[in-house]
């Protein structure tokens, strides 16, 4: 009933992560009543995205040029590398204003059941990098989950065979700040028991 | 921190209807990681409706021609016209198979709180359409909110005035089917007990 443009529209709507068919619809509908100049915005966006930002060739983050700007940058510390599972992950920890290392972005997390095995991740790089360079200290900040821990117990094994004088760290589990403790999981609360620090 | 065409495409995702910061951060960093073929493909579909679907000169459905197929198909009853806010709401409404006539879609619901009056809908021509040719009955199907409501109440007044002979009607109001009594809100009940019919 609808016309093939606008079907094929919803089908591309549809192929992002968490947009379903109806709400593929609705961004689809949305497109088609805006004005012109405001819906080929997007669509000059993403060609100018796709054609201009690619990726870092020292650490996978993405990049304008060869190198991103915090490689570029000297005044971050070249010693200390975060490793982080996908370039949207730099942007939180940046705005924390914490680290002042530098970043590798692995372009994924190890999951053998979506066959995601290491070699498809820029593990041999990493591994490149810590054991050329002076580095001091590997902060392994995957995500908290099954495959974010999966991958950090690997990483550390890996180099700690590859590069045993580096240390390898990874983010500390707890209650969020200004979380209640009824509402913590029991996950979250066993390890911030066991990680209690002293006052 | 992010570059500029980064950031350019976070801005055109998060224009979109229902898109926060958060998910538009998402939806180009996934367009970021995807292969160009698919990326680029979204930004095709973008720029091929809005370069090939236009409005129908009759009853401003979506049309890739001067008239849509609706009002094109001869088949279809053409002193039964069906009103609607959106372009959208025509889907539904032929999924049911309930309704052989033609439709009418009025671009919005008049909402003088967000500077929508009558003048900015396609009203006129409506009222164009019911006088002018043999229309028997137009179901007023805008949505049950309040501005859907208050622009039915509009529409009614407006016809009647201006084509006495042409029956109004609106969708009925009721318990979706399958609900549970318990779950429904008193507003949708009292409805459903004053619009009660005989069994």
């Amino acid at each position: 009933m609808l016309s093939p443009p606008v079907n094929r529209l919803i089908t591309e709507f549809g192929r992002l992560p968490g947009i379903g068919q109806r709400t593929a619809q609705r961004l689809a509908f949305h497109v088609l009543k805006t004005p012109p100049d405001e819906a080929l915005a997007l669509a000059d966006a993403i060609r100018e995205v796709k054609e201009t930002v690619g990726l870092c060739e020292t650490c996978f983050n993405l990049s304008v040029g060869p190198e991103c700007r915090i490689c570029q940058d000297a005044r971050r510390d070249a010693e200390l590398i975060c490793v982080v599972e996908e370039a949207g992950d730099v942007i939180p920890i940046e705005r924390t204003n914490e680290f002042r290392g530098r970043y590798h972005v692995l372009g994924g997390a190890l999951s053998p059941i979506d066959g995601v095995d290491p070699e498809d991740l820029h593990i041999t790089e990493l591994v490149g990098r810590v054991e050329g360079n002076g580095v001091r200290e590997v902060v392994v900040a995957t995500n908290a989950t099954t495959t974010g821990e999966a991958t950090a117990l690997y990483l550390a094994d890996l180099l700690r065979e590859r590069a045993p004088r580096v240390t390898v760290t990874r983010l500390a589990s707890g209650l969020p700040v200004g979380s209640d403790l009824e509402y913590a999981d029991e996950v979250t609360l066993g390890r911030a028991f066991r990680a209690r620090t002293q006052l």
